[in-house]
């Protein structure tokens, strides 16, 4: 199974493609961030994000796309421009016939560190070590771009066991 | 000049398209709403507005298309599906390479009635004056669309007789 894994931000969105291979080995075939201009129009900004991750998603094929559920925000404002990223990159999947799943930051730490208020440095070193990484991956919205494609193959591992499970149990 | 105004909303989105003709009229080209089953997940939603939206720019050819700015949510969650929307609808005008103007809700509300804390009702009673319609336009959602593309021909209207004055004042 392959998913990517999508950190949407304003300036940043981080993406990472990762692959649950038949051994149950987490192998890492591509990450990185998008960087949008500021100085660049909005409208124009969302183009640029939409035309990477159809490029992305075009190359790696995944099967799954995972993104993280947002609770807060310092103000609607910023709420509301983060919305608009979010909306592009769920509409990259869907438009393509893919799912989206969201994930709760809560969720997504403690799927990778163990931890749910762990540290941005903490989930960069502990998606190195899982996925078997020289270097912590740079920048950060990369990291956390990784976390939440391992935290959705943790969650879809877990779901597929309990199914597998299920009609043993009733029998 | 012609203008897609697009009222965003996360279970109706409305659309209006209006055109300055040569002797100063207004005249409505289309209106309507696009309606999201709150049954469907998110991501399928965002890809049926693209859609839509992307069937009536090909359709009416408008050469600007004009949004609502937003300042305030409810809350977070609300402000960010809020956000889903208009980055969804911005990217369908800037797929295509078209800009995105932006005017807060004072200012739409000015443009239309002449005053920017108007009711609901009011702007729909305006915009069926100002387009000349038999009925006043329903939804809501549809008739704030129309409000916003007659706030961007009013406002470009504006800019462009400034734009003519400038140089006579300066020779």
């Amino acid at each position: 199974m392959r998913v990517l894994g999508i950190d949407c931000g304003t300036e940043y969105t981080g993406y990472g493609v990762v692959e649950l291979c038949a051994d149950g080995a987490l192998l890492c075939r591509a990450f990185g961030a998008i960087r949008l201009s500021p100085r660049q129009p909005m409208a124009v900004r969302l183009a640029e994000i939409s035309r990477c991750l159809g490029a992305i998603i075009a190359e790696h094929q995944p099967e799954h796309v995972a993104i993280e559920d947002v609770f807060y925000a310092a103000n609607a404002k910023s709420a509301i421009k983060l919305g608009q990223v979010r909306g592009v990159a769920m509409l990259a999947a869907s438009s393509v016939g893919l799912t989206v799943a969201e994930y709760a930051p809560l969720a997504i730490k403690s799927a990778v560190v163990g931890y749910g208020r762990a540290e941005k440095h903490q989930v960069q070193q502990m998606v190195m070590r899982l996925l078997r990484l020289e270097h912590a991956p740079e920048p950060a919205d990369a990291a956390d771009a990784l976390a939440i494609a391992i935290c959705h193959l943790h969650t879809a591992g877990t779901k597929e066991r309990q199914k597998q499970r299920q009609p043993a149990a009733a029998g």
